[in-house]
């Protein structure tokens, strides 16, 4: 995998649409959707032509922009939400972008922002705040909005004495622990292998902190809870080994969240009758998910754990990525370079 | 399984408690859950004393009350509720009064209703309205409500226009069509392996029907909801066949509901991710609900499909419902036996 | 206010955006708030450019369309939201299209559609099924929205066995009880002063009817509930005597909604607090509800109930309006005319 | 009104149902409805059998319990909800406590805690956890659920940069901030006439504070909401002036919820349906509420500011009350005295 990516030099994008905006990057987050996109595990999910410049989580300054726009100007500082979105299918008019019927996603079927510049649209980029810096803001548009949407979603089940439980702290779950603290006055129990992960976990906001290799995360859960279970788990991981604590760690009524994939779930169908506990499904969030994630960044609710690194680190961050070697979030700045990247997968 | 259960004659049952009440049993539906209780597949979730008298959906009329009972008098018509509350928990403070912490659930942790008398408490009664029969409405007590539940928390989901599936229209299936419809304005698909039972969701007030022994589910969805897929699908069978349907026709952001069992849940959580949908678990519906459908039928817009048979049946009703003999809901008529039944699986 | 509209000869609107789309007229509701118009009650609310062609419901034929128009193409039937709207401000892309920051409203802040064209966009059509005429479904552009908007709030309280009062049964208050009864399996009781409209809530579903010259609303209420109330009013009228009803028929926990105007609430705050109800306003409904309202007229769920008058009696359709006289909508048909109106209230 | 109420010496109440429960009071709050019953505001609205003992913000330790309470025992500390609720109604059932058919109202409909016993029952105490002192959490028996209750409800609707305001920092108010701040991530706007009290607001959570004596409200909301208006406002005051300020700074779609009463709403129904808000009635919180601010207040995240009195000096702190001469709330202490108070207003 160490080869998966390839560094070349392509020519800028340009305006096609009145709507268009081309984006010069300045900071780019590196997710583990990449190791998995260039695995090849989204082939079967959606159409990927390449070679294709990855990368989705981008923010930058918009430097050209269609003859129709309102919403920014050259040389606003923006985020940019990885969906292009089409504006008038039905599910972007209930707000449902991430269901849009014509959508592109950066980086995954279209180009993405390991890259100089990023042809985005109007209706996928967000004028940043003043003192907000895009390079320690790009991996909220997709890291950042995923675990807000998941977050978001878990809050409505939370009141106060309840009890929610977040696997896997990495790029991911520090900032769901933060949103969760800052949306609920829930109590918050994080699980990690890695001790380094709880650490950062408890100042992100988590009041109990469980690793599964030094305690039994079952009974943890069941003592913190008083035998009643959390009303909401957030699956960073979604391996088989998380997926699997469902019936066991979640309240009557509860959910599980699945953020995190790799793995599987597999339940008798009973213990959902019994428990009346769901797998809830978790995509990126909206467009005005990262909007109130922005919100929350410039009111200093959620802070970014990051460590940068040149375009020409890729190939070493994936595979850095994969050992559980990075702390928090990796952002690659590809300022200065006039190049892109391309998958090159074995199976191409 | 035939020698599941055996007749015998008991003591009826006395008032112990303030809010006691005793019930004169004159109709007890017969339930798939009897015969998973029979094949053992509830030990391994709740305490089972036995030998114990099975019966969890029951109706009749009141012959004793304890000396605070207000809500109910000797020789009112009533439905049980298969759970008796302990009113004090926060889950019952919440209307969650399936989530007791001191609950008791008739047939199947204390003695039920195939009998002559069952013992239950004033939370777990409701009175009837004038004309409607004790014998007609008793599997509403189980199958009813659950079925109801699910459909409660579908059509949440579902504007007019949208979709719903409903997977096996057995004994619940066929009162979840109806609820669904009474309750929502949506499309609904019906899919069974039977024709008879496609001929009763029609009746029932499916749209469309499916036998996916004769045409493909997944595309007849697809065709019937024009791509988008089904924003609500209500699984009343549960097997590993009808859970797998998930990622294929259900809608972004939708719902699988879980209601039957038997089967498994085995996805990728990439499935989950990728289309953002949920399996939903399902249990018996909340005390207020079986009010809500008793509603339902005094109105019309719930009718049950019955057959009945004596007490003596009962092991021939299993067999039958095992080999899907059964349409509609089988009703038990308890009257004039002074008798009751005794689980005698296997292992006992 | 017989003079309130002039008929004029004006030109043929031209697109100027990519967006844009222009649409012959075929039927065109007449509304009582273009009576409100009229007599100035919105000056002070929004800004009103004068002249101007009044008409927010319309239906008809694309006959030219911007650059970058994919949903719909010249000759496609549509129902126009009356409402234009930016699709990137946030309470678009929260499908809240009616709070757009950048909208623009037909009939009511430009040019509406009491003409033989009208120039709107991509985002405020919706094409029609193909059995569906244009000028049967226009006064649901916003008649029937804003009634199927609150009925689908009301619809979210009302369980099974609840009630919902529907005051005033005129051209949204018959499309209110249609929708209520398709979209729920509430008890609908229909208030009206006349005995013709009390005769079609009832065909349109209505369970029972009270005419207020002729019983006591309150006793009425009280008696069919049971004393509880009614969990839902909506309020179609908005007058001074209708507000007033809420403390008394409305349930503890439940709504009037506000959707009819011209009067005021006045109640102590104290009255709210004890009964814990709420006055909800209503505006009208939003482009997917629109999409959603067509899915129940095609699935024969809904019927309007109308009667049509040529351009030149646009006048005479005001005066009739205001003196009650007329049943369901009036719909007023430009073909044919290439004219205009204009608004000349007294004061301009 | 200083002669509002005499101290008598009554019997020691005594247990009469199996559910019965004495709570020796260690502090009861003195509450602005006190005030209010005592100027026979509530005669209207409830039954009030007088003499009566007033007092429904009591905490202390359960004394005596009926023979099949479980939830208590002798020597427990204790908060008292102050509506003695039925537990059978559908209310009941549904979690919604205080619409019970067949409550009494501490102090308000039966003889409440400015006393040394109170009698009450298993469903109306809530076990206090060991390091919270039942005098400082007395006031949350009333003022503290009702200021959560409300606050609940308003955010719901807050999502993170989305803006609330609350009106009143007084007994309630201050709790309602910090209840807001503990639950959403919005942005707080705290008015006031004292800036004593918008200097406890400061500290209680609130980001921006405005006195109407100083600034203009209106303004300084457009301003800090950027023209859109609060989703939530949170009226602690109900008077005439501050009701009306809903058209004014409510967001589209947004809520004015009313909490505090004394004055009127006073509004054209066209304003509410302009701008969509609702006036939300709010009534004082539930039980399972009650348990949710008890979590709060253990987990240090809502502090009460109180003052204590001895209970020789009610119409004293009646008065204070009256001219806004207390901050935060006040607590009687009943201890050592083997008296109670009677309402004696000028019309008995």
């Amino acid at each position: 995998m160490t080869e998966g990516l390839r560094i070349e030099e392509v020519e800028r994008p340009h305006i096609e649409r009145s709507d268009g905006v081309i984006v010069e990057v300045e900071g780019a987050g590196w997710c583990q959707t990449d190791n998995h996109i260039i695995e090849g595990m989204w082939e079967q999910y959606v159409p990927q032509p390449l070679p294709m410049t990855l990368g989705h989580e981008n923010a930058g300054t918009v430097v050209e922009t269609g003859d129709e726009v309102n919403l920014v100007s050259e040389g606003d500082a923006v985020i940019c939400h990885p969906v292009q979105t089409c504006g008038t299918c039905r599910p972007c008019r209930q707000g449902e972008t991430m269901y849009c019927e014509n959508q592109s996603f950066n980086g995954l079927t279209t180009d993405g922002g390991f890259a100089d510049y990023l042809k985005t649209t109007e209706r996928a980029v967000i004028p940043l705040p003043g003192d907000v810096e895009p390079i320690d803001i790009a991996p909220h548009a997709d890291a950042g909005i995923t675990a807000y949407h998941a977050a978001k979603k878990a809050v409505q089940g939370l009141s106060p004495g309840d009890h929610a439980v977040i696997i896997g702290i990495g790029g991911l779950g520090h900032i769901g622990v933060q949103c969760v603290d800052a949306m609920s006055a829930a109590q918050i129990t994080a699980v990690d292998l890695k001790d380094s992960a709880l650490d950062l976990a408890e100042t992100s906001g988590a009041d109990h902190v469980v690793n599964p290799t030094k305690g039994n995360v079952r009974e943890f859960i069941d003592d913190v809870t008083d035998g009643e279970g959390a009303r909401e788990v957030m699956d960073f991981v979604g391996a088989d080994v998380t997926t699997e604590y469902a019936p066991d760690i979640t309240a009557a009524g509860g959910n599980h969240h699945i953020i995190g994939y790799g793995g599987h779930i597999h339940e008798p169908a009973q213990a959902l009758v019994n428990g009346e506990f769901s797998y809830v499904g978790n995509i990126v969030g909206q467009y005005t998910e990262l909007q109130e994630l922005v919100a929350l960044v410039e009111q200093g609710d959620v802070e970014l754990h990051t460590s940068r690194y040149g375009l020409e680190e890729v190939n070493e961050v994936a595979e850095k990525l994969e050992h559980r070697e990075i702390d928090g979030r990796a952002v690659i700045i590809p300022w200065g370079y006039v190049t892109i990247l391309e998958i090159v997968t074995g199976t191409k």
